[in-house]
């Protein structure tokens, strides 16, 4: 056994690999065993998608509204008119709102033998923080392109940037990755054993997302021929 | 001009065919034309969803959870776990706890010449209100067989209904649909006019959803043939 251990310990995980630490609201109260801490895997959920859900405070009661992200870093970043409630609030509060911001890819559909072990398979992370409005110019056009990209990889390159009124009317809001955590739900139904009996199927329907064929604006000049980054679709 | 006005006024219109009322949390601060009351575009919205973005407080934070639903009526059902943080409080609040639902579907990327004017074409109900324990059986066996028709029209009839110690387990929670708004936006981009001769590609590429081969769980009986209600997927 001694020969397992290696020679010289293992260099020190860098701090980008660490997983995120829970804290007392990122530990759900059911299902531990669906949450996730590891950063790879948070990353990978928020890199799948573009929308995520928003919930914030208004006159003290929850609002949620869906709004496109992007993730650089241990950043994500949300944008929005400068007249918006959110974005404005983010910028007139001094150390930023309260906010949780959602993502979730739903897998699957999970039939049970019993209605009650019906379920669905997913990814979702729950990012609990607080939103700041970003104010410097080089960050701010870091996130739009990012937005951009998040939902388009390869367009923010190949489209007009921002003006400085587009610019100026324009919220940019930071939210750090810092209280994280995934949850993940996969594989069959989890049936109890006296139905496995039971003459009803069970299993996973799984779901699928696609793109159609991109539909060309009817002001488009015949001549711009369909970008590679959209023949992936 | 004259004739034009009807002989005998329209009969009102019943309740149910009625807008909802907006308020002043369900009127947008931007972006107004997007928004509508119309009840059957709300219906239209919900019923083609089953997963919803639940948002509600936590020591006075928001915290926005990714959960099954099912509409019946005039009435959003959600069912967890009597353990699960928000339906423990929905039951302990007497008058029930604030919360705020919301179910959004992408429909399509918008890519415009301009980077401001990119979007998403998307359909989304936000509603507002008041989430209450459900205590009457009743009411309770047909949230929850809603909530398993939500996801799998058909199915409900199909698996083993809850027993005693089941129901014991599951937490219902109603919320009524009387906040209610829903946004909508299609169509291609919005271009500045003096950008339509720029070199960019612009149009719409469209979301595709759909399901995949439905798989049986490893113990299925091979004689459990799929049934009709899955063909579908």
């Amino acid at each position: 056994m001694e020969n397992a251990m290696p020679e010289t310990p293992p260099a020190s995980p860098r701090q980008q690999d660490a997983p995120y630490v829970p804290t007392a609201r990122t530990v759900p109260t059911r299902s531990r065993e669906r949450a996730s801490y590891d950063r790879e895997l948070v990353h990978s959920v928020l890199d799948e998608g573009y929308v995520c859900h928003l919930g914030f405070l208004r006159d003290g009661a929850p609002v949620v509204l869906p709004t496109l992200y992007a993730r650089v870093g241990e950043c994500l970043y949300i944008h929005g008119s400068t007249g918006s409630r959110p974005l404005r609030a983010a910028g007139e509060a001094d150390p930023g709102i309260p906010v949780c911001l959602t993502v979730t890819h739903v897998d699957g559909l999970v039939l049970a033998r019993s209605a009650f072990h019906h379920s669905i398979n997913y990814r979702s992370v729950v990012v609990h923080g607080t939103a700041r409005q970003v104010t410097g110019a080089d960050e701010r056009r870091t996130a739009l392109d990012a937005i951009v990209e998040q939902a388009v990889p390869g367009r923010s390159h190949d489209s007009r940037p921002a003006n400085a009124k587009e610019l100026a009317a324009t919220a940019v809001v930071r939210l750090d990755l810092d209280e994280v955590s995934a949850k993940v739900r996969a594989g069959g139904p989890n049936d109890e054993p006296e139905d496995l009996s039971l003459p009803y199927w069970s299993g996973v329907v799984p779901l699928t997302r696609g793109y159609g064929a991109p539909v060309p604006s009817d002001d488009l000049d015949p001549a711009i021929a369909l970008p590679d980054y959209l023949d992936r679709h």
